[in-house]
């Protein structure tokens, strides 16, 4: 039996291009006294990659090159010694872009229980993206019922989910999107208040149009130009959550940008960085209530699903260039 | 009986000069049913008032022309038809660079009762300075005992109060001024345990050794190239006070600066805006705890008082240059 990895064969600067994968293939081993052989069906593609693949400060260290790129990744237990897992189980976690993963049971982040949902949730709205919306928006943004909410890559797995949880929450919600498809589903599939597109309109202007009483809460995927746009609209005791950094490729030197310090000043607004990592002992809380507004069809969910390991080196440039129009997937 | 009043003349743009002022008298008038006449004896310099004169989106309306210079003031009452107030008391408030205030009784903010300490200190360490501190430091710091805490303008009204206030907390205090008097200042008079001379150092390099494990908090006064600095060295789970700008002398347009939103994700930051109006109504708890230390002889204030209202148009000017050796007062 073959394990197809994609490696990090190349170091990038900045965004990973095909050219710094090689796709290779290795014996899959058989599991040791704790380990647990899993046939990975699904590959997460994921913003952070960009940042695990570049040697700069961060917060997790740098894939080694060599190693299979590191990702979330959703499979079934094949064989396992290890008493929490059973053959046929289906386990989420950090497998990597391989087909197989043969690993300490440990290392499982979870076993994957929402059966009669897509097993593909759980690397999107039920992962990473649908539980760094939840926290994002409720902690480190601190939402309440009336605020006015401001998502960037609105459409976007994070921001959709962001979006949705917001109305939910009784907030009015503000998407700001790409280009009218985009900015389409912000507000006929997400369900958001107003759309704003960043290719296409001033910012600055539709969002004092969209947000009369300015921005209580902004959740902030992008930093850039839209996110200096945002600032000019803040609300008394706005809070600003940073997810990501999307529209900035590099941070090694620092680019530059309006200094941020008066307008959160003036306002006494508060920006905060946020990291889903943090919340590790709180997930099943997250998920519990995404997976029932899942069932009752309170919020919707889009997925992007790419074919095959060769899919995969090109997919995070992809992403970046945000020609994906759901969840980003590999299916292998 | 004249009132002396100090104008402003002319509109500035950026920190207010000499030349944007006028000293003018006229006649005091009597107090009408509800107001109170004072005698104003010391005057008040804050880097608040850079932005008080500007005509530029800010916390507050700007003073119109022609109006005394907003500031704070304390002084006798010499005269008084309201309830809350009688003849001989001493009091504190919004006066303005006048020497007399006819005012509504309901518009002075309190009567001083620390008449054991000098009546200065209520417009500095027992006024917007040391109440500044003490809630930008408990609670948008939110410092905590063993925290490191770094302080811009440390040997400032403000700054040395944050410094002298942390270390009775338990904080590690490492403050950055400019030139050898201050930073002398900063471990001799107010219990630094390091300090950075921003004038002679590499900030950045300071900053790594007398912070080996990052820094847990940073009462920014100043925002340019200092803050940068402070940047690069975050603990995890940061949390940085913006109350003053002192480095940035014109925010129209917004000037350019490294993008701070990387740092504060992968630390975990939070950055906010601080105004101590809106800790209103929890004054008094400020003001009876420093008073209590300053009592026991466990933190010290420096004043550095000018004489008469002549001295008053070149005093904001003076702060922002750095003049100053202690907290700016004009005696009139």
């Amino acid at each position: 039996m073959q394990n197809t990895q994609v490696i990090l064969a190349r170091r990038p600067v900045g965004v990973p291009q095909p050219e710094h994968f090689d796709i290779t293939r290795t014996p899959v081993p058989d599991p040791a006294e704790g380990e647990v052989l899993i046939r990975i069906t699904h590959w997460s593609v994921d913003p952070a990659q960009r940042g695990w693949a570049n040697n700069v400060p961060n917060y997790s260290p740098p894939v080694a090159l060599g190693d299979p790129m590191r990702a979330f990744a959703v499979g079934d237990v094949l064989a396992s010694r290890h008493a929490g897992y059973a053959e046929g189980d289906v386990v989420e976690g950090l497998f990597g872009w391989q087909t197989h993963a043969c690993l300490s049971g440990d290392a499982i982040a979870r076993k994957v229980t929402e059966t009669d949902l897509p097993r593909s949730y759980a690397l999107g709205i039920l992962g990473l993206n649908g539980t760094t919306a939840y926290f994002g928006l409720r902690e480190t943004c601190a939402a309440r019922a009336g605020d006015t909410v401001v998502v960037s890559t609105a459409a976007g797995a994070v921001g959709s989910a962001v979006g949705q949880i917001a109305r939910l929450m009784g907030c009015r919600t503000v998407g700001i999107a790409g280009g009218p498809e985009k900015t389409a589903l912000c507000t006929q599939a997400f369900g958001y208040d107003a759309a704003i597109d960043y290719k296409a309109q001033d910012v600055g202007a539709a969002l004092a149009d969209a947000c009369p009483d300015g921005v209580d809460c902004y959740f902030d995927n992008t930093c850039g130009p839209i996110s200096d746009a945002v600032m000019g609209h803040l609300a008394q005791g706005a809070r600003i959550t940073i997810c990501g950094t999307a529209a900035i490729t590099e941070w090694d030197p620092i680019p530059s940008g309006p200094r941020v310090h008066r307008q959160l000043l003036v306002a006494r607004a508060r920006m905060q960085g946020f990291l889903i990592f943090d919340y590790r002992d709180r997930l099943a809380e997250a998920r519990a209530a995404l997976a029932d507004w899942l069932r009752a069809g309170q919020i919707t969910t889009r997925e992007h699903i790419l074919k095959g390991p060769e899919a995969a080196p090109g997919a995070i440039s992809m992403l970046y260039r945000g020609e994906n129009t759901g969840k980003l997937l590999i299916a292998v």
